[in-house]
């Protein structure tokens, strides 16, 4: 099929929106570039940490990496500043009822009880794919789950209990700075 | 030589100290480890963005990395937390008189300017090698310098003038959140 010059992009777009085809980290880069197109946060994802074995210098501005392997992330992968605010959060899909905490490293975990201890809002998001919900579990949320539990993994009930869910919108897709003003009305993650 | 076990590595140590054989990049991350382990403040280095091109997937976990390549920073190197407040910077190193504009990307300047814009503390730290000294530059001194200038680098004499040197020390190293403490009470970075 034939569409016009740059009407074709837009109408696979409007699909893929519909079939709700793009993913979670999709997801949160399309709505973190709107924040700050908008002037309303600055929150990117890290790069993901790679161990350089081999290198071949071509030229100093044209190295070719040949030799390399994924490192175990120290820290979470989103970080940035709304209302001056430290901003702390990992993002997750799950095609599982429950969310299993083999997803997310302990140093994770850690990681983000610091920062809530340090003053910044910390917290998860997690999809669940089966239900096309997803949902914001603050870090204190989160640390109460293991205190209260042994468990492997969360419950899609403990998400519907003590999680906030994230409406999938147009723009900004996933409008998650919504949430973050509860949790700083209600003080919730303060110190 | 022999040393009892142990105290090579120390002596080692206290000789690489003595003759600054620590590149700024080693100072800033053994001082952000001090801060992180005395729960002062919670700042890490942003991995290398890397783009991957080709990956050997001998199983689920072992995964070799066979072509990638460097790609240009989107963001400044270091982010985190101090007192609640989100800290940003950028680090280098020059073996000039002159700290040279070429060293940090334009967007990376942008970034710094928008962080401060936002509420959050920005800033840049340039180690003058030849006079093994590091200064911090704030952004809003960096911004200024270049509404008032149109060259292609920083003279000392400006962060002489315009910086706060940061002394080196044997731990912390490169103490610079006392210098944030200095902003955070003159409010030299708020909004």
């Amino acid at each position: 099929m034939k569409y016009p010059a740059g009407l074709k992009k837009d109408y696979n777009k409007a699909i893929k929106y519909d079939n709700r085809g793009m993913n979670l980290e999709e997801d949160i880069n399309a709505t973190n570039d709107f924040y700050l197109q908008n002037n309303i946060a600055c929150i990117y994802k890290k790069p993901t940490p790679i161990g350089i074995s081999k290198v071949d210098y071509k030229s100093r501005s044209d190295a070719i990496i040949k030799e390399a392997y994924f490192k175990i992330p120290s820290t979470t992968d989103y970080n940035g500043i709304y209302k001056g605010k430290y901003i702390d959060f990992e993002a997750k899909e799950t095609t599982l009822t429950s969310f299993p905490l083999a997803n997310i490293h302990k140093h994770q975990i850690k990681h983000l009880d610091t920062i809530s201890k340090m003053g910044g809002i910390g917290f998860i998001i997690v999809r669940f794919m089966k239900y096309n919900e997803t949902y914001i579990l603050t870090n204190n949320k989160l640390q109460s789950f293991f205190s209260e539990n042994n468990r492997k993994s969360i419950p899609y009930e403990y998400f519907l209990k003590n999680g906030y869910k994230i409406d999938l919108k147009y723009s900004p897709r996933l409008d998650y700075i919504k949430i973050i003003d509860l949790l700083m009305e209600g003080n919730e993650n303060e110190e």
